[in-house]
């Protein structure tokens, strides 16, 4: 079954979205401010466009869902007021599978978020126009020609549904080192063919000159079953694993579950934009976030900083995870699942340097 | 208070939407069809644009959200294929209130009405793309020139507010035969602020040539105080006051309460669409559908006819009017005041010819 399909039969509020692990995300696009920022300042001075039209894939429905488009708008909103220049029209674009939490974003979200950037900017702020655009971005979204700006932070890693040929892929549930070739074969080739249909379908949409940001969970490593990209998911397989050995989840329910995620290299993303063609490589970064997000910070000490981050992560996957666990196995095994993997993920950080790596490209619309 | 302010902070599902009213709503919707098919059949033809965005106001989240949107593009497609032309891109817009429930929209409603629009128009269908743009349609909505065609429905009797110095309308709740000359005036004066930045507003979004076909709630004559636009709410002031009489609300809180809608005249219309002057009228209706939906049906007989239809019409008012009394008399009173005000029109509509007058209007963008 598709995983758009899954995620929208199961998903509670906010868990459908391509990108809920909310902490993780903040520092993520906290992290790329200063890639966004070029990006739209180097689309705003090409032209000085009256209107702007920025849309966010993935955009969830929590804290960090107004998040981005708030950096972009004050950034122009500085440009602009510099130079003497009234302010444009802007068009706030924003796009998740349809059993995202639209009405908490329009209820709740929206009026503060007005509110602050009436307060922020002043007098002379132009209209802006929010919409909802609900649906899978492996397909076509937009009207053509429409989009001036496009992001994506945390959502582009999601594959349209899982891989084909997993069989023997046995108790892993995604890339593992000790995945046959034909399965590490199969997750790149979804890869290449969701990628390829997004930049297509994007390709419409983007005016000439338009500009995307695109964040993904990537690797550094050349190869997909390098820890980096998997070590994540390979631990909640120890988790199943042992739930398994216990007789608490049968042996070919777990065999014949993997997640649809792919985790590409910088040369995979690059080698899918010059494929496809339409837009031209303007910068691509590779970054990491430590898994804890408490990493870096004074307040807390020795072991606490562990278990409170095991937790953290633990919940994060939980708000992706979930829907899909629930989907194949059941509600039942949940609770035990997640406290177990929380355990793990708990050890595990206490022990060796754990991080998510984060692959940024930058692209314009070629005339 | 803003009306739009006290729906969203009250309305549960469904009911902050402008037009609610399910079963009158799909009697007018139907009853316009050939007006709407006349507006879009000349609008197509005009230029035979490769897109098309149609917007429908006040969408509501209900069995009719859709219903005219189908219509439009099944009238486009019946045209294109005759013609030999490839199917343009659709782009709907949907607009109501942000406390509409656009979640059920996207999960619920857009699915089926894919699916079987697939199925009526086959595999030549162009992309069909929806949006939801939440907001007041007294204020901007849609980006500068992007809209092509423009449907409301039931809505626009909506002000934007309860007119100020309604103090001496007394146990009137609306504009009655016993409302002083000042009150009327307060009326039609907000009526007219607000039809005419409504239309400024949708000036600046729709293209030169577009199209607008607007249904209000409305009434033939010249005297806002007469029956036809008033008597609905004076059955409703009836029950308060009864109840007033009994001691169970108090008089001032009577007094004080005022309905925020204005049931214009064609000519009063007309007016502001001239005052404006960014749009021709191409035609105006005038139609009457009767309160009673199994009006004319003849599986009901008698008094069953009149029962069913009271407790239909009543029900049809509250989805519309309880966000409003809750707000100004408390949920206390609700469940009587619809059972006193149920009676009250049960009884009249046995007595006399009951009907709701729709004034329709076709509007071309001037160039």
């Amino acid at each position: 079954m598709e995983v758009i399909q899954v995620l929208h039969m199961k998903g509670g509020l906010g868990k459908t979205s391509y990108a809920t692990n909310s902490w993780v995300q903040k520092k993520v696009i906290s992290m790329t401010k200063p890639i966004t920022e070029e990006a739209i300042t180097k689309l705003y001075c090409s032209s000085f466009p009256t209107s702007l039209a920025i849309a966010d894939l993935g955009c969830s429905s929590g804290p960090n869902t107004l998040f981005l488009v708030s950096e972009l708008i004050k950034t122009v909103e500085n440009i602009r007021q510099k130079l003497g220049l009234g302010s444009p029209e802007y068009h706030v674009l924003l796009n998740d599978l349809p059993g995202n939490d639209f009405n908490t974003i329009f209820r709740c979200l929206l009026p503060d978020f007005q509110t602050k950037l009436k307060k922020q900017i002043g007098p002379g702020l132009g209209p802006c126009l929010f919409s909802a655009f609900p649906g899978s971005f492996y397909g076509r979204l937009f009207p053509k020609n429409s989009l001036h700006f496009v992001h994506s932070s945390y959502s582009l890693q999601w594959l349209s549904q899982v891989p084909e040929g997993l069989k023997n892929n046995k108790r892993n549930i995604y890339m593992a080192s000790t995945s046959p070739p034909n399965v590490l074969k199969a997750y790149y080739e979804q890869f290449q063919r969701d990628f390829l249909c997004f930049l297509k379908c994007r390709s419409e949409e983007v005016v000439s000159g338009g500009r995307m940001v695109l964040t993904f969970l990537g690797r550094r490593s050349e190869d997909p079953s390098s820890k980096e990209g998997c070590y994540i998911w390979e631990l909640l397989a120890m988790a199943l694993d042992q739930m398994v050995s216990e007789g608490l989840i049968e042996e070919e329910k777990l065999e014949s579950f993997n997640i649809p995620q792919y985790t590409p290299s910088p040369t995979e993303v690059k080698s899918e934009v010059l494929q496809e063609g339409s837009f031209s490589i303007d910068r691509m970064d590779v970054t990491e976030v430590n898994w804890n997000v408490y990493h870096n910070e004074l307040n807390l000490q020795g072991d606490a900083i562990y278990q409170d981050g095991g937790y953290n992560v633990a919940q994060c996957m939980r708000a992706v995870a979930e829907p899909l666990l629930v989907s194949h196995f059941g509600e039942g095994i949940i609770e035990e699942v997640f406290c177990r993997y929380r355990e793990i993920i708990t050890d595990r950080m206490s022990r060796e340097k754990t991080e998510f790596v984060n692959v940024i490209v930058a692209l314009t619309k070629k005339s």
